[in-house]
């Protein structure tokens, strides 16, 4: 089949490579109907180092199952899954307590494991992992759902960790796609003012769409200023963090309402960071997030994209074919596109 | 008046000082009849560097009102107040929200200003600040009333902020007063099991009395492994982390479990620190905590101490006059004492 493998910093190539198979009686094998490139997939496109081997990519999934092993339950050959970006079998102690994330059995696509932007992929622990589809959803819905694969639920683990709920303030750092659907999110959740701090117009557009009451286009001491002057000088309840480098934490921090929250689902391109008596300790604020545990949503949002009350998909502004995947990483990492839907 | 300046690291003095009198119509001036020695004093015990004018020291008190200013309602000449470490107004948008220590009309005792290991103390914000202990209570309580004013309710924020409930597993990293105080709050707040951290055997077993279920003596890897070992391999939902030292943080982020909650009270003596995928991000652990904002938990504490059903004063094991209390901070340093109640 055909995959993509990533050799180093912004090099992409379509290659063919193995089938994936059954290995373990818990996997699925699916034929990938959409796949998407990642905001964090940039990460690597920035800065792997020359990969002989090469790196698989893509972690976020539609598909239709092939095969399953023999002891899959719930799946059968023909559905259409949703495929969350990690597996877990939904079953274990932390499973259960919705840390799909954590789960004993999971693990994330990605990297030298099973991916996502291919024509096949391995999904392990496919009873805990996938979500079926109802049969006969229209196809026009198909890029909302894949939305709950990783980017929209991503949005929807920052708010909700940061527990947005009605009568709060909160400020979404970032206009990316994870940053919009942080807004989206928060709206679902009742906030009362959403500030979305960002700067491109048509990404920021789409944030009022989603639930933006106000944009911020100011970075560093001025946004900080402008957030403080939206807020009555009091800060926000909630900071959702959808970027991963130092500057967003920071502003983070200096945004926060004391006794506020900053919940973070950028993956952190730093280890270290300001938590002491200066950022976050002297004014109580709680720091939270992670990798979103997509699994855990999947059953609540299914619906709301069904019925339209949610339209998620919308942070797709572009579509291409595998073969031309180079040239979505290529307009992603230049912001020409917000996010590149890919049809295998 | 005496008062205790510290004029450097271990230069602990007392002196004749101005005073204190009304300097804004919302002051209080009471007469300090019980103070302490914190955990926290240790720092600048440690570390301060040489300060010729002298530093004035303690946070702790309670006393007996002497003089109010014309703006002060909810007090009378005569009346026995507890004072908490940080002054505020218990009216502003942070105080509502219960963020007293981010009072907008607020400010913390000790340092340059007004502090309590003194013979009178200057209360800013009296109606805010001060709470008055009911005519005719016994002297024998004032002890564990004097820990209203830091200590015991330091203990209870970490629990609060970490959500501390039946059901939950909880650590508590280090067995000074906070330590124990932390515990003891636990238990009140319905933990199941609760871990203490400490090797002092004599303040663990005051642990054990206060409702700690295991001790573990090991810090470290072996630390990790035994608190790994009582909780099923899965880690603590809580770690209330009562040190401020950042060996105490690395432990507070390897014990806890996926989804689990880290609280900090103990004043970090570091700004940055791991937050990154491998400490914090990874398994969507909670950091929290910060400044105890003891005002907002005085009331419902004050009547669990005078109907006996708490005995947070244990934390005192030794008493000294005023005029010793170098020797009450000789003495905690060195661990010969666990926390001194000092008497002006």
């Amino acid at each position: 089949m055909r995959a993509t493998l990533m050799y180093g910093a912004g090099d992409v190539r379509v290659e063919e490579v193995a089938d994936p198979t059954i290995e373990e009686a818990t996997d699925a094998v699916i034929r990938v109907t959409y796949a998407c490139v990642c905001g964090s997939d940039l990460h690597p496109y920035h800065s792997l180092e020359h990969t002989p081997e090469g790196r698989r990519m893509g972690h976020e999934a539609i598909g239709v199952v092939e095969e399953i092993g023999e002891d899959v339950r719930t799946l059968a050959v023909g559905d259409t899954v949703i495929v969350p970006f990690a597996w877990s079998d939904n079953t274990c102690v932390f499973c259960r307590d919705g840390i799909t994330t954590s789960c004993v059995h999971g693990g994330f696509f990605d990297g030298a494991g099973s991916a996502t932007q291919a024509e096949r992929l391995r999904v392990p622990q496919a009873d805990g992992t996938a979500v079926v589809v109802p049969a006969g959803t229209d196809e026009a819905l198909m890029p909302s759902l894949l939305t709950l694969s990783d980017v929209y639920l991503t949005g929807h683990h920052a708010a909700h960790r940061g527990g947005v709920a009605p009568g709060k303030t909160v400020v979404v750092i970032g206009d990316g796609a994870v940053g919009l659907s942080a807004v989206l999110a928060s709206r679902q959740l009742g906030a009362e003012k959403i500030i979305l701090m960002g700067r491109h117009e048509a990404r920021t557009s789409l944030g009022r769409d989603f639930g933006a009451t106000h944009v911020v286009a100011e970075r560093g001491d001025e946004g900080v200023t402008r957030v403080l002057d939206l807020t009555g000088g009091e800060g926000a309840h909630v900071v959702l963090e959808a970027v991963g480098h130092m500057p967003a934490y920071e502003q983070a921090y200096r945004i926060v309402r004391p006794g506020g929250v900053i919940s973070r689902v950028g993956v952190p391109q730093y280890e270290d960071a300001p938590v002491g008596f200066t950022s976050l300790f002297g004014k109580n604020a709680t720091l939270t997030g992670g990798p979103a545990t997509i699994r855990a949503y999947i059953e609540a949002a299914l619906p709301q994209v069904l019925d339209g009350s949610i339209d998620p998909g919308r942070v797709f502004d572009r579509e291409l074919p595998l073969s031309e995947i180079a040239e979505a990483y290529r307009l992603m990492d230049s912001r020409e596109a917000l996010k590149v839907l890919i049809r295998p």
